[in-house]
């Protein structure tokens, strides 16, 4: 964990304590259910839940002397326990009370990557709206391209995390998975009745199939989420970084007041937060990786993930959380100077209109090769030069015979180019908050 | 690629040739759709069909000059195709074509892979039920715990197949979109209903949103579920040659009449196989980071995606698939030892009964600590001296002051381990093809 | 930070308060190297050391405000400092400060990084030594292949990690640079003398070429080698974890008094601590992806590297760190059954000799083809039938023709295999801290 | 493969031709070692190698039977080689061949790569010379910092790939051993003066400890290398295509005659060698991350790498090859638009310059705090209205009451940043050829 990029919620249920009070609650499930089904006597669970107690330094040194968390988690709560303690951890291996407790956790964890997903939709959406009428000029290669939609940057943005919200609430469906089927997941000492009400109260289901531990896949699937979600906040991250540049400067991410962009430069306004969360993409993308090689376990389980998860579970959640929130925040306040994004559109002189010339010249009846070679050739001599390209092309002889003045003034007109992108709009709904809204 | 683990029909899905015609097929869509709509005369499509000729030398040819691979494709394609060339490609961009025809190779490989995981899913499905009798040891960290089913082995990876299918299929649904909408993604050169009608005819669906590409974000996730199955394999492998191992010897792998497992020790049978599969998770990882990375372009598009999916999208579908394919093979022909399988279950002499004489003596009515302690110090010694757990516990004082003789003798029955099995099993249905069988 | 696996002294190392010093002690440096020079007059460092002081939280409270953490660190620090205070951070951008330090602290860690690989070493040397004229089952694809001796294990351990020993040495080296070059690295506002003397002090040399910041490749470097060595500590862990397996049971990792191997199997002693270290080489691994990541900063530097840095950097250290100590105790500690390790090489009945019997029949003028074929088929059959080869062999007629049975008694020796062991260890000098021993 | 990326000599090194004839050329190299001892009769080696053939073809249909690649190439190369076929690989196991074969490969390819990497870097030396007292702004962040040597961009990429080609040295030094010592690396059934002979005749030296196969440290190191290597490339490549971007365009990556850069814009000229590069920097990372999983093989060695191998060893040598060669190709035919990186310079109206203003203050007796507060005020003014810093400087009062006119013109002026220039060239040898040449 990185203390300055620990947001809560997410950072209390990382805390050592967090985790004890999971494992109690799936203990006190468990003792519950026995309850209801009659193994343990009516009342064993009020009685438990009243006399356990976590003391976190207790269970440490308790851990000192047995090398294991949970037979010290369970020695140390059910000290003063009485009688009662009989049927506290009854029936259970280990894996069934951490296993199902670090369900509990990436399912909250979740629940509030879930939600911070959904606002930054709506504040995508929003912009999206905001500028869908700004024409900018398109990038490609970096190079300038065609005109389009300053708005459509977003939209691309909302649509891509719509897809990824839908993959993380299967994930979230699919982890909300725990296991009480002991040493080897046979329920050879608790019967699945067990499991199942257990679970039901935890608000859980029974993974089918289970070995000493839930299959790692589920897991692993949820971080190679997370880092297809980093990967668009990394896609946002740098078309912002490069709106900022200094030579395009159409954006720039929020600066706070007392902020000081350099110690020596007084002048700078730098996109830290999204060079931050650049870097935070990698590392999002290195937790996928280590999910990956977690999943193939010896036999009924071997603990070789488990080291890694201490790792990776609370840092992979933390991190997808804080780059969610800080790219809310980021959208939310980015300024955008709409004038520098109307200047850079004239930058080329026109250049970017050739593939207009070109068309035209085509629906003229000029053949696509001979249009080609043409405008390529007015266009490669005005790159030279610095000329207009507008008035060259304007000035063709060729050009002339097949284009009056008036249509060739409309071929450099950025509002042609917007002229569809309603219908890209249309295609999603009007509340935002609802998520399937793919192209129909 | 490479050659040895190249298998049909994936193989000839990625040939330059193949590409070239799922290329001709978009702009022939393309074509067909413009002529639906009025835009080219009747009777365009069919004529291009006729004339189009893919000539891979000669678009090779025709590349090394204009160092632009869609151009010359197009160029070669033309060549002989008559006024009616002006329809080819019209209004569109070449990653339109690239792009969507990427995603009709990425579907159909989809689809032969899916194929193969549930011809994978029934036969483990069988394997399951035929091993569902057969007590063996659980192992866990490597060391002998209790008695389970050897099914459940088998059932444990089904469970995770299907699960894995429902990914696939939601990543394939997914993979199914193309899009023709120009050099920005805006439409400026053609109608949005010319994309859905010529994408309908090819089966896809228009992505709702795209730059210059299709974003990358849908091959990432594609390659990132592939990852997974690769994973599952992986662990299928590990259990293999884990059990082929020569101190272990409960299965085997098929091993070919006139094989030779050593150039230089003729009794030698190896899990090359699974040992080959174990290999290749590690490169799907790897195709999935890659993959990640490509998703982070610039503005409306950067090619860097495209020289790395050169490699990883042939290589990774045939690699999963081969890997998919060998291991139906694999499990279809696998040698189990059932006598062995029983021997190894009494390997240590009733050591793995101890958490069952432990329960027994709690609900005798010792306390947990007490029981724990006294099977432990028992357990302890037999390790050491290599003596009988269930003799010495059958003459324990302690023990036999709580459990008569009769008792204890049930205590040491694997049947006892496997009698809750039955109900893991009625999680699935009956019939294996069909895949969302998940715990109810 | 996992605080479980976080040893001193690389723990101290990484907590803000370090941190601060370091920085501080860096801007001392170039103090004194500008009084040295006659820049700032003497005894300003002097007073600047008495004054400075390090309030951690004062230092958080102004970068709340500020947001850049080493404006915040100067402002803080030079508070009370008086005049002095315009010769501290004086011509020297943030970079410089930080980029310097966190070479110290790396190459801090580093030291004691391969501290720990010299005490490893030692330890696997003795080991190597110990067990060189024990012979054991060689295992290839793990199955039984030919004797050889189980020290040899340890030496090709000791032998790889004198090779990564190595290469820490070169990485240290080169991470032992630091730059003090202002904010784009061309020395605008300081003198290449100053640094070069201000590094000298700090034990640094300057890098050749900055930007505002160190090139990445360094710390992509060392964390690439830190893999490697993760890789080894995964390989013995992975040989450990085998040899414990209750099938094998060769050896057995060291288990504490009052430990407790399972809450529910008194019996287990688990090799836990190898299964930890095994999931610690999937993060080590993923910290050099990302540090591979971080090279490619924009132009004269981004910041994208500074957060996944914030994570990677004390993860790395500290975590390779404990590998190497526990690998150590896990060595030094390890339980070896001798025994055991005998019983194991005759589980074939002689098969493992079959190669030996394959050269001996060709060295009698049997063709190899012949001689595989029939070596190879007696070997079969015993496999089949658990017959012992080293009778059958004794008892075939065309063998017999060729060898006697005395030559055939000492065809199943396992010393004859250990013959050459003396000359692999002779190419190791008798010093084990002496890193130049490869092959001579 | 990706055939278009397969440049030779690279490619042919990894047809299945090439490998058998390197396996052939160990296999000789035994013989004749076997010969110069006396084990074989004098003429040995010549007979051989005058009968052995390579017939690809037969080797493969003969591996489809045995399932064995090695036992194939023995087979059928020794088919009419008569009474000498018995010394024709005895006393050695398939990896004995493979390994040492893989080696020589491995060898070859990196003499190669490190000759193109030595090309390279000169390449690099004669820009940093060229461009050394070209003024350019220098960039950190993505926004204009202050002015530096155009150069010492060259230099910097320089300097790193002088280290790389040490570290790049080494490896290949590393690399290049062999091992032949059977089944289980203890030489049971060769003298380790056969090996050591045969070795040395490969240009080869044993590995110190060997398994069954040489330890996989050693590839895992040089494939690390190699993604160090493609991190400069990919940093190189960044760099340009930011320097082509339409809004800077001061370099711009080679253009062929006749190459087109869109089939819809024909004005674009898109950097798309360097995206090309980008993207091949990803997969060298991912081909460095299974090398390090190839690492912890089962006891004496399982063959898990192989698979994984037959790709990544053709696919990272052939890529970091082509990258080198193509960047090379890239930077000598670099255009560089002078006037443009000057007309760059003055973009911000001097606000670049501020750091020397502030420092100016500071010299002359104004606190930093106050300064820095002074001169960010009016930077932050000039920066929201387009105003002239450099004028609004001038015409401050305070500014004016502490410097003359005449020394604030020289504050504003870009030679001052490059006057330590040359101290940074100095530290490099004029002979580009040394590696030798960091910081002294």
């Amino acid at each position: 964990m990185v203390e300055r990029y620990a947001l809560e919620p997410l950072k209390s249920l990382w805390t050592l304590k967090a985790q004890y009070e999971r494992w109690l609650e799936v203990e006190l499930a468990v003792v519950e259910a026995y309850e209801e089904f009659g193994i343990a006597p009516k009342g064993t669970a009020q009685k438990i839940r009243e006399r356990a107690q976590i003391d976190v330094d207790d269970i440490l040194r308790t851990e000192a002397v047995v090398d294991h968390d949970v037979i010290a988690f369970v020695k140390s709560v059910t000290k003063n326990m009485g009688d009662e303690a009989r049927f506290f951890h009854y029936g259970l291996t280990s894996s069934d009370v951490v296993d199902t407790a670090t369900s509990l956790a990436l399912k909250s964890a979740t629940e509030e990557i879930l939600c911070s997903c959904k606002s930054l939709a709506n504040v995508l959406y929003e912009k999206a709206i905001r500028y869908k009428d700004l024409p900018t000029i398109g990038r490609t290669h970096g190079v300038h391209a065609e005109p389009t939609s300053f708005g459509l940057k977003f939209l691309s943005w909302y649509a891509e995390l719509l897809r990824d919200i839908e993959r993380l609430e299967r994930a979230k469906e699919e982890i909300s998975v725990g296991k009480l089927s002991g040493a080897v997941g046979n329920y050879a000492n608790i019967d699945p009745k067990i499991e199942r009400r257990a679970l039901e109260k935890l608000g859980l289901k029974p993974t089918p199939v289970a070995t000493q531990v839930i299959p790692r896949d589920y897991i692993a699937h949820l971080l190679s989420v997370f880092a297809l979600i980093a990967g668009l906040i990394e896609r946002i991250a740098i078309e912002i970084r490069h709106l900022q540049r200094t030579e395009v400067l159409e954006a720039m991410e929020p600066f706070k007041e007392g902020q000081r962009g350099s110690s020596a430069m007084p002048h700078k306004k730098n996109p830290i937060l999204c060079e931050r969360l650049t870097g935070m993409a990698r590392l999002m993308r290195s937790y996928a990786q280590v999910a990956f090689e977690n999943m193939a376990l010896w036999h009924e389980r071997d603990i070789s993930h488990s080291s890694a998860e201490r790792y990776i579970l609370p840092d992979a959640t933390m991190t997808i959380y804080y780059m969610l929130e800080k790219t809310r925040y980021l959208i939310e306040s980015l300024k955008v100077f709409e004038e520098k994004v109307r200047n850079n559109l004239d930058l080329t002189k026109g250049l970017i209109y050739s593939q207009r010339i070109l068309l035209a010249l085509v629906d003229k009846g000029m053949s696509r090769e001979e249009a080609y070679t043409l405008v390529q050739s007015i266009a490669l001599e005005c790159w030279e030069s610095g000329e207009s390209f507008r008035e060259r092309v304007m000035q063709n002889e060729k050009v002339k015979t097949l284009l009056t003045r008036e249509e060739l003034e409309t071929l450099f007109e950025p509002s042609y180019y917007l002229r569809n992108v309603d219908a890209i709009y249309e295609r999603f709904k009007h509340d935002p908050k609802s998520e399937n809204q793919k192209g129909n």
